[in-house]
């Protein structure tokens, strides 16, 4: 007798909670399609050699590789020669590389998939995880315009997955660049360890950061210092503050004014797509990937769980697939990282278990009347209706009892005097309504209820 | 530079032809949901241990190992520690063991999801591939009430996909089995010889057959040959004469009666919950895995297409989880292998490319206009139309061409004239109808043409 288990660092869910994460799943994907991107899907494993383009990531990515039972046999030294994916960034551009000449450009897919990674086992952190990402691929160049649809996904997304307030924040990589170079700090390792004294402001102060960086490692002017503690600590609160922080930066370099006219215009669009002013800002500290990112770079909030971080992130880069074609790429995108977000949600409380997919269960009193109770489920199944039917009897009761525990929402009693008076007895164990509808119009009756519960 | 390619034996679809895919998906999806089937997804990875219980399985199944970096450097002998899922059996056995105390049992679960085998590579097979999998598991007993339910869930599936007329085909093994102890052959080994010879009575012809089966080898009574061709040709074209055939196999063993009642009682649910009569039908010639399956079993064929095979297959199970745990949990299940049957379906041309998840494309004729479209298009969004926008203008031609090619349906324009106006001109490529709509009913009106063509 072996032990069922599944190997540490993966998520597995019940039934019910397997519906929740489904529901979000869904939901993802509805707001994706909603954005006219398309679906893609890609093999979970691919080619070593293909996956694995720049020397040292294998460590960085702790890749899992992948033999059959007979190249396992025959295995040499050497690379095993597939490899399970650790993210959807490197097969997209695989996929675009490959497919170049069948796709449209500007390319905008979705992809809702798991990747893996060789984590170190530990709580919250997960091996296999989902990531949904949207991206949209130009080809020699894209509009600063996508850029300006990605908040607006975003925005769809979240609002509809109703976990609470939450804020876009939103930076842009050639800003800062000119930012820090206008300061003296034109080296991008020298702008990113500047960044990462920053980052500690909160928890250190500004008089520890202000040392550091003016001290014998940086050796930054005191003003310099200054202006860029102000700078990182600038998030707006409405629109036209948005704009008057970018106004406020003044002329600068050649990369600020870029920057600055691609905020501007990626305001302005996100604005006319109707979102909320509360619900976008900058945040000038926002980096993400300094060797990645180019232009726009986005981050998520949750405003009551600062602690969860960043909910989705991306941005705009250069070029995607340089590894695999001459042609470039250029893209922008974002990556819901679900897995992780649904177990942080539900530590914080804020997703429970849901009602069950089954809408109905159709109750036996009495086996000899199954085929009544068959021919009922078939004829809520053909409205739309999910339903079960008890197919071997027990007391009524217990019947009750499963529905409410499955998180049925309906409970159908089709017993010999309901049979004789042409009625069925229907149950809502959301509110405890009990009433009767002829056998005839029993299916309209569960569908207005259900149509009603939409409604709230 | 790495020439972009996926590994041999996987299928990647170009985004149109994903979607088909994932109508398909959906399709499958839904109609488990709607016979009361809860979601289950496992890990891809299983610890092999755990996965491979029975020895020789290994091989057999051509399993995919799996080892991170850090394993693969430390690898001594022995087998790695992960291994990929073959199938969704062993997976749903492991789950229903280790969760067994959280579940309501009888446990209804769908899991649809990538399976791996190191299969040898060639046309139409394929190393990665989508199984969509229902089962029911009792604890201790299960009524063979619950194999009727699954020709319903197997009818709602494929009348929905519409890819042409099915015949669902029953037979049970404990009837078979009794049928041909009562010839003289009692032994398994030999029933599956047996029934391998049979099968070659379509190529070989009835004599080669009855010389084999009576010859050296096997050493079967003539008038036992004879009985047994006649059984496995049975087929039964409707409901009376499936009954018929029953009752002709007249009194025999334990197991044949056994066998034969509950083929009745299934074949009774099934007409009850209303299948067409000639949608099932009997088929004695149906085993399936002899060793695995011990009661009622499933095939279904496409009628237009008998060399495909068949899409969807399973049985009746007498123990899913004899190596997690002791209890006893008996099962009915099917599976359709959605990958290999997409391919075949394509091959065969009755799939083709569906429209895109896109309903609407709004054109650009100005850039300067770009918010007033982003506005439209945030409306459509509202309306629960998946909309795309053209962000950088080209000509009109251009852009209809690429909605055309992309197989959107509706093209929407708001240009100069038609915002003067008050208006946006629609056109819907499916028929070539172009039309104004007033700009605050213009939701309504592509909603009210979505849902004719619902309606057709």
């Amino acid at each position: 007798m072996i032990k069922p288990r599944t190997p540490p660092g993966v998520m597995e869910l019940l039934p019910r909670d397997q519906i929740a994460f489904q529901r979000m799943l869904d939901t993802i994907r509805r707001n994706y399609e909603r954005f006219g991107f398309l679906p893609v899907e890609t093999p979970v494993m691919e080619l070593s050699e293909v996956l694995l383009t720049k020397s040292g990531g294998e460590t960085e990515r702790q890749v899992y590789f992948v033999q059959s039972t007979g190249a396992l046999e025959k295995a040499g030294e050497g690379m095993p020669e597939l490899a399970l994916r650790f993210d959807l960034t490197v097969p997209l551009a695989r996929y675009v590389a490959e497919h170049e000449h069948d796709l449209a450009f500007p390319f905008r897919r979705y992809q809702m998939q798991r990747v893996y990674r060789g984590e170190r086992a530990q709580r919250g952190r997960f091996r296999e995880f989902y990531q949904c990402d949207i991206d949209v691929i130009g080809k020699d160049s894209l509009s600063v315009r996508y850029d300006a649809e990605i908040p607006a996904v975003i925005h769809a997304v979240f609002s509809e997955l109703a976990i609470g307030k939450f804020t876009i924040q939103l930076n842009n990589r050639k800003l800062m660049r000119g930012f820090f170079e206008d300061r003296g700090v034109a080296d991008p390792d020298l702008q990113a360890r500047v960044l990462r004294e920053v980052d500690k402001l909160d928890k250190r102060g500004a008089d520890y950061v202000r040392e550091t960086l003016t001290g014998e490692g940086f050796g930054l002017a005191a003003d310099a210092v200054d202006a860029i503690m102000a700078f990182v600590q600038v998030r707006s609160t409405s629109h036209a503050e948005a704009i008057a922080h970018l106004d406020a930066l003044g002329d600068g370099n050649e990369a600020l004014r870029e920057g600055v006219a691609e905020l501007r215009e990626v305001l302005e669009l996100v604005r006319a797509m109707g979102l909320p002013e509360a619900d976008y800002a900058l945040n000038f500290s926002i980096a993400r990937g300094l060797d990645y990112y180019t232009g726009t770079v986005y981050e998520t909030t949750l405003d009551d769980y600062p602690q969860i971080g960043s909910i989705c992130s991306g941005g705009r880069y250069e070029n995607l697939a340089s590894h695999y074609t001459k042609s470039k790429l250029p893209g922008v995108g974002i990556s819901i990282g679900l897995t992780r977000l649904f177990w942080q949600l539900r530590e914080a409380g804020l997703v429970g278990t849901g009602e069950s997919t089954v809408d109905v269960l159709v109750t036996q009193m009495d086996a000899d009347a199954l085929p009544q109770s068959l021919a009922l489920a078939s004829e809520l199944r053909a409205g739309g209706i999910d339903t079960e039917v008890v197919m071997e009897a027990s007391k009524l009761g217990k019947q009750f009892k499963y529905a409410d525990r499955a998180g049925i929402r309906f409970v159908a009693v089709l017993g010999e005097d309901e049979a004789a008076r042409g009625v069925v007895t229907i149950k809502d164990l959301r509110d405890g309504d009990q009433f009767e509808a002829p056998r005839a119009g029993m299916v309209a009756a569960v569908q207005a209820r259900m149509a009603q519960g939409e409604a709230r």
